[in-house]
């Protein structure tokens, strides 16, 4: 069996940790890793798989020794200045950035949705954003049954997408409240803590912030279908971790609520959990820690001919960035 | 100049509270005020305006000395019973419960909205859902000017609109989240500290809770649109006051934004807070205190012809509740 050779670009982040923690889960066919990261955090040592490595500080001739995988999660600039130097050393790239999502020849994969589009890259692969994996893997059972016309996002995404500042953001404000004193804030333009930010990334001249974009753009391009219509409003909530997000769905085709269901239970990666005479439905604290996307609150919108609400939850960390980029590579080891 | 006596019943809840605050500060032509609860809070001792009150017992004959007003908010069971009784003795209750909402005689009330319909009343007048209130005072001028169509929403609601036990459980969150150790529950079926739960108020059997039935319904009634298509998904979040929504909305009529924007600017009770260059939007921290409903993020929705995003925020005890319901009083002492 091969083995391969694997580097992680950006390990020292938050989503590079859980990088690190899912290769540990996963025990691949893998010969050596090595671990990259900027000047700041290079010579930083951590224990990986019960072994000391030393992190090292990620150069343009990083890649001289040669990788057949790069795990990358350190911010778009990196990636636009050195994953094409990656590929270009024959190594395949997974990029979990926002860097290269929209561009033609880069497929952007979610496993359970397109993982076909992997085998067409050029040395790059781009993961998406994290608030759409989840949206898409429930999306598309119901796009092949029904054809999805129409969707309105509206979402409730955790701190830990914002990384180490955003979460300090949180933790400032939890430890903070019972002294009621001011603390300085490290990512936030307000206290997320006590609060939800109708902001999520920049503003575009649209009145659109870039996450909202993101959704709507990354949404179309995984499902391969340019001609949906969709809206997103992005919302950060005081959550540590896990996104939620509240979708209203219009289709083409009529439905029956049982059979959807039904349908969603037998899609790979989804887990229903929709039981109100029990109160059961998806919460991001029980989403933690796993892989999957969690389906709840499934019911008709009588406000439309073929419409559909559901509550979408799902690990943002994990399904939403590492798992999901180490799920795409996995498959084109087995290729 | 008249002088009005005033029953305040359900004084010692978070509502209740909150009344005697805004009353209060509005300084009424009132000759008495009389504080009623349960048995279990009677006897209770309130400074109210400087002087001491003792809390009453809610009876069958405590209406018996004649009030002008009787402000409820001590839930639906108990409104059911007495305001009857109450509204017999020629007092006019104005209930904050659910009770009587969307009976046909009682008329529901806005004040920026249909203050009309608070003259046709039988004796109660109801105060609408706090999550409606917010929503209505933002939808009104836009459906005035551009009819609206359909209506999508979805709620970031606060725990003070779950009263004491809410607060209680988010706070206990708080508190026990460096300790990471287990707490007692006392309202909420899960965590809400550091999550969002899809579920306020009980599970109808079509799937919807009574909270986004309530949305629906006293959307249409107060706005006088019997025929609006409405859907909803309420949503309590990990925030102490002042609830947030995500609405999209579809006009019949085409719009300009600047024009809607002015429209808003120009509406009673709103305040926009809209510029994305300094990053200005609604958050809850920022409404708690006031009695104004915040609109921001709001910007065209290119999935339809006549779309449109916007972010509702107010504070749910004031104006979602307690506010409105004497904004009410105050009217009819001028006619």
């Amino acid at each position: 069996m091969k083995q391969y050779k694997i580097a992680v670009v950006g390990a020292t982040g938050v989503v590079g940790q859980m990088m690190r923690k899912v290769l540990e889960e996963k025990r691949l066919p893998v010969s050596e890793y090595v671990f990259f990261a900027s000047k700041k955090s290079a010579g930083k040592k951590i224990i990986f798989m019960n072994k000391e490595y030393e992190v090292r500080e990620l150069k343009e001739d990083s890649f001289d020794e040669k990788f057949d995988f790069a795990l990358f999660s350190a911010g778009g600039e990196t990636s636009k200045k050195y994953s094409p130097i990656a590929s270009k050393s024959g190594c395949i790239v997974i990029d979990n950035s926002s860097a290269f999502r929209m561009e033609k020849d880069v497929p952007l994969v979610v496993p359970e949705v397109n993982i076909e589009d992997a085998k067409n890259n050029n040395g790059i692969i781009a993961n998406p954003n994290c608030s759409t994996i989840q949206a898409v893997v429930a999306l598309k059972p119901l796009d092949d049954k029904y054809k999805i016309k129409r969707i309105v996002y509206s979402t409730y995404q955790a701190v830990s997408g914002a990384g180490k500042y955003g979460i300090n953001d949180l933790q400032n404000g939890i430890k903070h409240f019972e002294k009621n004193d001011k603390y300085q804030l490290e990512k936030f333009k307000y206290e997320i803590f006590n609060n939800c930010l109708p902001q999520i990334d920049v503003f575009l001249d649209n009145g659109y912030t870039k996450e909202e974009e993101k959704m709507i753009n990354e949404t179309k391009k995984i499902l391969h279908r340019p001609d949906l219509k969709i809206t997103a409003t992005a919302v950060r909530v005081p959550v540590m971790n896990s996104h939620s997000e509240s979708i209203n769905v219009e289709f083409e085709k009529s439905f029956e609520e049982k059979e959807l269901i039904q349908t969603l239970k037998n899609s790979k990666g989804v887990i229903v959990q929709e039981d109100i005479t029990h109160e059961i439905y998806p919460i991001a604290t029980k989403a933690t820690g796993t892989d999957e996307v969690y389906v709840g609150r499934i019911r008709r919108d009588y406000s439309l001919d073929n419409g559909l609400n559901m509550w979408v939850v799902a690990d943002n960390l994990r399904k939403g960035a590492a798992s999901n980029a180490i799920q795409i590579m996995e498959y084109l080891m087995e290729q």
